[in-house]
């Protein structure tokens, strides 16, 4: 894409009332526009990331079977009234309004509710079971404060999948299959080293539940990790009991700050038996359906991301995340910058090319602050030593390369 | 896709609240799940489809040059009381709620305010200008009655763009070309003979508005053309000045029943001077923004496909909107079905391959009811004659043809 056909600009300054580092940065590259505490628009930069996110996601969640749809975001309130979740004294995060007939509803902040009960159209015999779905669905939640900028918002975007499993070892074996691919997600997302699986509180029907928890200094969780052992433990559940459960003693534990990027979890049967979800056995038997639910949160992600890797020019994010991979800088209205663009494009490679009529150091510093990972400057200087500058943005230094020198690097 | 994987079933009868043939026949065939009236979940075949029409959409809003964003759907009221569209009275389809500390907020109906708005951070100098952006939205509007299923929800996506131009020529150049990119969109969609570009109430600004108007006969609003001159007038406006400046008399239009899958709007600069969205002109003096908006229905187009083509079998859809362009429906577990599937597959060509244990005539009716275009059964007789049966969804014969025959036909 052409610089000039981008609409956003750069900023200097980020609104005075935004305190989070991710949101700074990423309002002012021109990723997100703050139409409120705790919402934030996706502009172009920001919404070709988040989709980037989304497909690593979905290729992952597609890998293991299971099927896409999209929920609406609104809910009947009879529907969460047969689970006990309606009130506002049991879940304070509820946005309400109402028909114009008076009937109430409420925004969507889970869904594990509607995709149970509509899946009592789609599951009736042993022979449905196994099954999954995810969606992708802008979340609405009535948080009290909401000042992490894209990590905790009012508005954002999951990734929520839901297991229907005939029993126990079915249910085990799709979870275990889930934590699989999740590390796979954060691998690709390239924290991997850096995503623990933790152990956390549970609920009626386990002990515990599971965790993704990615170190990162703004996250808002604390948890105890040995790196060797690769064991985490949410402070909520670090306790002898845990400790002993899980072989490890308190001094070989390391206590890091860590953002929650995904969770899993065991509803049992209880969730099937509340909503009505049964399937009949071979025997003719009525059985309540076994569920799970599976999270990563989609915008969050790219919050973590900006506060992990980010320096003091402004984003540093992983290839496989930024918007464009190639920030190709034209300093000389020069051919050559046409036929790299051609030759990236036709090599399937993104890039943005800074096309603008602006200074040098402002070209520099927007590629900065936007943080693409590869910098490809064509100046005077380069074309007389017969190639361009290539620059990692994790790097100080720039190599002169040839065309196929930079295909090379790119490959 | 292996249809056993898919999870959905097909349904005997819609629910017995639904009146609107749209979402009977897609709740049946499983695209869609009813969550209230208005409010249509979208399962796996349904959100293929709408994902399809969003690509042709996109490809061509891309086309023009346009930046594609996604704005939140939560809103600030205040925004909205400074160009005086906060009130009930005034629009009477908001979906309202309030923040924790009493803070009322709504949920977007339109964007026409937040977009204005944020582009005040981007839009400074003459030469910004023209630009426009995109987004693919779900919007909530708390209509009062909903009985047209997915035609007219509370819950909708819908393409909106918005275009900022510096005066009225640049501004008569977009909207131009806008209406020729919407020519070419509905073509795609298989809709181009029958949609009208229709004269309609405009605003502060213009005489008229633009909408497209598909011929529908579950469509709300009644048109009158003229095919030969390709002329379209919205009964709103058909008075005896609209006739004389069209020049067409009365006698020579037909009277049709149409849905409004697209309007686009001139704003000229009422929205700007609202908003406060001014730029600076080559002598320095600050000039209001040029606006237009150009709305397309993406999930009521899929309504009004299923309207206009369905037959008492189920569902027919162009090709470029099914879920799928193959139905490899099994009758024998031959091995044939998987080289026809892997090489579709390799082909890019979409297939749904009805490995079910199920009896033939469930698999036809299912095949009938979802509608996937082309049809491909492989059966021992087929396989007697050295081939497979190809039937297009239209028509009732089919003809046997061997694997490069069926490439062939689907090129």
């Amino acid at each position: 894409m052409k610089q000039s056909l981008l609409f956003t600009k750069t900023q200097k300054f980020a609104p005075k009332d935004e305190q989070a580092k991710n949101a700074q940065f990423l309002i002012r590259a021109g990723y997100v526009h703050k139409e409120m505490a705790g919402a934030y628009s996706l502009l172009p930069l920001g919404m070709r990331s988040v989709e980037k996110i989304k497909q690593i996601v979905r290729e992952e969640m597609n890998a293991l079977g299971s099927n896409e749809l999209i929920m609406t975001g609104i809910q009947r309130k009879e529907l969460w009234d047969s689970t006990g979740r309606w009130g506002d004294d049991v879940v304070d995060v509820w946005f309400k309004s109402e028909l114009k007939n008076g009937a109430e509803v409420g925004f969507g902040w889970s869904h594990e509710e509607p995709i149970g009960d509509m899946m009592k159209s789609h599951i009736a015999s042993f022979r449905d079971l196994p099954t999954s779905v995810f969606q992708f669905q802008t979340k609405l939640r009535n948080e009290k404060r909401a000042k992490s900028g894209i990590m905790r918002g009012r508005e954002f975007v999951m990734k929520d999948m839901y297991s229907f499993s005939a029993d126990e070892k079915q249910h085990e074996r799709f979870y275990a299959s889930c934590i699989e691919a999740y590390k796979r997600v954060f691998d690709r997302l390239g924290v991997g080293e850096d995503t623990f699986v933790t152990f956390a509180a549970g609920g009626a029907f386990t002990e515990f539940s599971h965790e993704f928890q990615t170190v990162c200094e703004a996250g808002e969780d604390v948890i105890y990790i040995n790196r060797k052992k690769d064991i985490a433990i949410n402070e909520e559940v670090l306790n002898e009991k845990t400790l002993k459960s899980l072989g490890v003693t308190r001094g070989q534990l390391e206590k890091v700050k860590t953002a929650e990027t995904g969770n899993i979890f065991n509803f049992g049967t209880e969730k099937g038996e509340s909503l009505g979800l049964f399937y009949t056995d071979e025997e003719g038997q009525k059985i309540p359906v076994w569920m799970g639910s599976y999270g990563i949160g989609v915008t969050r992600m790219l919050g973590v991301l900006v506060e992990k890797f980010a320096d003091e020019k402004g984003i540093v994010l992983p290839e496989s995340v930024a918007p464009f991979r190639v920030h190709l800088i034209d300093l000389q209205q020069s051919e050559k910058s046409q036929e790299i663009y051609d030759a990236l494009n036709k090599n399937g490679i993104d890039v943005l090319w800074d096309d603008r009529d602006v200074r040098p150091g402002e070209k520099f510093a927007d590629s900065d602050l936007i943080g693409i990972p590869w910098r490809v400057v064509v100046s005077q200087k380069s074309l007389d030593s017969g190639g361009f500058e290539v620059k990692n943005r994790m790097e100080d230094n720039a190599v002169v390369v040839s065309l196929n020198g930079l295909l090379e690097i790119l490959k």
